[in-house]
């Protein structure tokens, strides 16, 4: 408990951690001001998530790097899947397709662009290891196909089609997952020494936080374990907490912000998500070790698209009023599919410079662009 | 003939050969059993397709391989230009573009797919020239674009627009083919140094029957030259004998086994007409030589989308009710481009591992379980 | 002026400078003749758009690569500006439009190929700068995702749509301008050295004169800044007086030869636009400069896309009867988009034989033979 206090001393981020009882307090009190409500559940959702995010890290690090992985796999995006399942509970698969697209397209636009860039501005030009860029970029276009071939050849307009759609989401979900244990397995087991360094990209946070404990910083050494785990617990249940006021809250908060539905799900959820992995993969980039911020940016993307995503599918036939399919609205399915084309374009030398950074972010920022002018009616 | 008897006894697949008079007489005394006939059919199809490859690469062989190439080209896709040809009398148009756009997308991904994955159980990383399959992807991407861009800028509603279809497909139909004439003169001829072992690949089953004599392996020694004609032109007479019954029985037999039509044709027909090829595939993939297997995969794949479908497309103004056009439905148009930026993506570091054949297989079992679930009405 | 009459008589093409007088003449006395007035226009612009082009290089000549590359931005691409101005302020949209896109598909697949043909007819395989080539069909591919985006997100029926459109297209036209600007100071001044004798590509126009002046060619030696600054305005004069009678009559024109509006939009103005440029590349090709061919055509490409189309864009509020918005119609975006793939996947290698060349016409004369057939009505 000493080093979770003296964790939360040394990490202003931390700080932010006052605002959870905010939310609770303010839920109380004003359950009608939904804007203030949206932005105290933003401010304390990233500590939560940074928190989460080390106490992963930390029981990862116990484990070998196959079970880390895994862990990570599940572990590694648990806030975005605790907002995710609250709003799936609230029926509203709208939010959660947003959320997913939203932090595919984040991670391996937004997180990966701002690593090269910053990385960029430090060091002249950057080489990363290509091979695990490859597997990533060819796991998020497997991911991609498999949500754009039902929207190109289902016109979902009869009942039958949804019956149908509701099947083929159902086996699109199951081979998805096989894909990601399978490239697990590849990239961890028989195939490791091919990722190199990259192996602990690939590993994600596990990896960075085994390398940053024999580095010996203070700040990102892996806790106890029993530690690890009671942090685990509770904050899961804090973030799910939060998540309620915020998905009941973010809808009428973007009517007051002027905030288009679409812009809040695929940008502002995706950002506040991803803030404890972003400040790992940048602080990686630069230190030099880019191959740790390409594992980040795009192993957390593949992960939302190949196990979060389908597991989401399958928890809904339990949870929430009805099930959710796989099928996104066309223009989701184009920003996933540009942005692994460019993520698969910008990383096939296995090098980068600042510009690489710049050409992601602006791809980025032509979608947060349009989403923001989006008319609320359409998506 | 002596030859012929004993590569039929040393090898089951040729065994099913039995089969092809079943057929005939099933189609005597029972007309009206659709569903047994299409088995029937199929069962006969794969012993004749075979043989027909391999009487194709005894006469190639003979060549040099300039006509060898040409002959590969004219005769190595000859059960699926047979079927082809078949529905095409029958004015079945939808038939033909099923198992053409089956066909490139059965070659590229699965047979592809299953060579790296079958080479990769046995060794570690396997390498192939990667020339060879730059070449072929950029011949599929073009004939993609070819078929993609009438789709999207025509909206071919009025009358008007179906004669422009008409002169359109024409000449796109001569275009292909000119591009599969230069291709094979470029890999052939001016720059096949660059194609090095490769150039056996390109040369498809001939460079294969070739190699085969030269390490004496009995099985696929290339026959006499007699022996080969005469059976090329005995086996194209069963083939197109069984065809018929097949392109009668198919729609009846899909709808017996709940199939939806566009399943069959992409699917079915597709692995039934290149069975003998992955035979070749598969076989050259476990011995290492995996220049052969991607020279056969997308070598078979390039051949039918800038070869057989212009030929078929000019050969239906002398055959069958109607001219076709080459417009596909958008879904094939995503189908064929999918399959070729994947073949692109996975081929351009000339090297393999396992499971960079089961991301193929898995992009090619989205299409497959899709195109199952699809509702009949729809295609 | 001496060297100006000495350039003259040594370069036949600008002998078509006679048409020049031929066009102002055939307008005072036959104003309703557009067909003959369309056809003296185009004979016109071509040595005009060479003496702009030459007196450009002169001018960059004379200033370093930094300054010398901006030139070229805001000037080598002056005829299809001036022509685009005055569509503009015609408030021909559609037009303006079609231009803008023709230049971008003809330059990146009709100028690539036809050098890589050319070059390649005359060398067995030829190397160019692929870092070069890479950051230019990375800006192009920028470009494609910025007029791809905004079609497949907006359906814009809706008046609010109207005005979020513009809103829109401003907020791009200045992302790409600085997106460019960037891509200038990185491939000029921060990494320079990546981009070596691609420099001179980059700098377009302005390397080829350097270099030429070196050389001691007497044609393309630079001429006196004097004479370059004189020729410069008083040519763009003649090109803005010209271009008035060529968007009068256009459309006329088409009509009478049987010509759809898009193909002489797309294909017609596009090559006559970039005609002089076309010169400077295919020479280039054939003294084995392959960086300075690829410079010329996908920088010109990148130039449009990034620059001219986003300046117009703005221009459109202080000129013309009504702002133009950046929607370009669904057929265009996949044009473009499909350009820019072709020409990323062939230049990846950094290696070229003629068969490239030919890949890259075909798929342009796929475009120009469906824009050809195109029904008039239809776009």
């Amino acid at each position: 408990m000493n080093i979770l206090l003296k964790e939360i001393r040394h990490n202003p981020l931390l700080w932010l951690l006052a605002f959870v009882p905010a939310v609770f307090i303010g839920e109380k009190l004003k359950p009608q001001a939904h804007a203030v409500l949206f932005v105290l559940t933003l401010l304390a959702i990233v500590p939560l998530a940074a928190l989460l995010s080390h106490a992963t890290e930390s029981v990862a690090a116990r484990t070998g790097d196959a079970v880390g992985g895994l862990l990570n796999a599940t572990l590694g995006n648990l806030t975005e899947l605790v907002i995710a399942l609250t709003a799936l509970r609230a029926g509203q698969h709208m939010l959660v397709k947003a959320s997913i697209v939203g932090a595919i397209v984040t991670n391996s636009l937004f997180m990966l662009g701002a690593s090269f860039f910053l990385g960029g501005m430090k060091f002249h030009v950057q080489e990363f290891n290509r091979v695990s860029a490859r597997l990533q970029a060819c796991l998020l276009f497997l991911a991609a196909v498999a949500l754009l071939v039902p929207s190109a050849l289902v016109q979902a307009d009869a009942q039958k089609g949804a019956a149908m759609l509701q099947s083929l989401s159902l086996g699109l979900a199951v081979l998805l997952i096989v894909a990601y244990a399978l490239g697990m397995f590849f990239s961890l087991k028989t195939h490791r020494e091919l990722f190199a360094g990259a192996g602990h990209g690939e590993a994600g946070e596990a990896g960075e936080a085994g390398e940053a404990g024999e580095a010996g910083e203070a700040g990102e050494a892996p806790w106890p374990i029993g530690l690890a785990l009671a942090t685990l617990g509770g904050v899961t249940v804090l973030v799910a907490l939060v998540s309620e006021v915020f998905v009941e809250s973010v809808q009428h908060a973007a009517e007051t912000f002027g905030m288009t539905p679409a812009f809040v799900g695929f940008i502002v959820v995706a950002l506040v998500g991803a803030a404890a992995e972003m400040a790992s993969a940048f602080s990686a980039a630069r230190k030099n070790r880019l191959d740790l911020s390409v594992g980040i940016a795009l192993g957390s993307a593949s992960q939302i698209a190949l196990f979060v995503a389908p597991v989401l599918m399958l928890l809904s036939y339990f949870l929430g009023p009805a099930p959710m399919d796989l099928q996104f609205w066309p223009g989701a399915v184009v920003m996933i599919l540009i942005a692994t084309l460019t993520a698969a374009l910008v990383t096939n030398g296995g090098r980068s410079a600042w510009f690489v950074g710049v050409l992601l972010i602006m791809v980025y920022l032509v979608f947060a662009m349009t989403l923001y002018l989006l008319p609320p009616g359409t998506q």
